[in-house]
């Protein structure tokens, strides 16, 4: 194994990493099941392979879903890329490992709470996210300055 | 070149990689293109600067590239973090290249055939990048676990 | 600190990344703060919360900034790791300095002008970004294959 998996925060990036990732193609996942039993598509050619009726109103359910999904890619997606820069900054170990599961946590919950339409959770899940991206990447920025 | 990029898996890992971005690239020029030809934009200042006519409807073809791309945000970007990770778990390098190449064949193949409007061809691309990202990313979660 | 991050222009990628991903977040909270000013949400569970009546149409300036949003992730989040593979391949750095900065700032100008509907500057720093990220993966293919 690569030497920069042995350091122990990077460890805990990886996984961390590594659950958020399973979770967004959980999520995508999700959504192609919906659009395949309730019968809504984004392409005509899907609704012609399924010999289905085009519906002309998308679906809240599926809509919610995607919703989520864009959150991640605002969110997990740079957390994949600060966090590994911020576990090369050499930071405490206990630090690194609260930032980085708390962020993961948040995360799944997130998705959790948005899928099922709860309010103020969502916003909360995700302002303890945030501030755990934003405390991660200032770190890089003012470690490396 | 640092040492990293001197492993095999990472090497194939990093033209894979480049060639992901560059589709994508090239996914964001052709919907550019589409637009001005077509004059079919998302913003008032574009149609005043164009001199054209705001058009209320979306252009069905501008808009499947741009689900297209949405589908590789969702998939590429995130393969462009995990593919890195599993490379350093030290993996076999013939399954390395198999995970990497498949995924990257599938994906520049989901997008011409979401393009060209041709199910269940993207079903089975979008499919086989998933199959292979799922893999990877379970490998890089047991692996370090 | 890791030694892939005592390189000069890893610590530059670094630097830049993080400025971007802040200014992500930043896109993200400013999005937030509109939505609970103007009571112009995308979910029914936010009306409900806030005790605001549900408008049917989007919010123009909302919609603009999360177009803006939008191409980010589909630029920001490319350069994340495209801009790190590059500084492995033991660029000059001159030439790495003038890659990452040139993006950082036409991506941060980007965001202004897009906010502002300031045509033609929209285009000619998506340009300026597009340009040197297609130059940083085309050196990152050719440099490696």
């Amino acid at each position: 194994m690569a030497s920069l998996l042995v350091d122990p925060a990077m460890r805990v990036f990886a996984i961390c990493a590594g659950i958020l990732v399973l979770k967004m193609l959980l999520t995508a996942n999700l959504t192609g099941i919906l659009r395949t039993s309730r019968r809504v598509f984004a392409s005509p050619e899907d609704y012609r392979f399924f010999g289905a009726e085009p519906v002309a109103q998308p679906d809240e359910q599926i809509e919610r879903i995607r919703r989520a999904h864009r959150n991640d890619l605002e969110n997990i997606l740079p957390f994949l890329v600060i966090g590994f820069l911020y576990a090369m900054t050499g930071p405490s170990y206990t630090v690194a490992w609260w930032l980085f599961v708390s962020f993961t946590v948040a995360r799944l919950l997130h998705t959790a709470v948005y899928i099922a339409g709860l309010q103020p959770w969502r916003t909360v899940f995700f302002g303890i996210g945030s501030i755990a991206l934003y405390a991660m990447t200032l770190i890089v920025v003012v470690r490396l300055i």
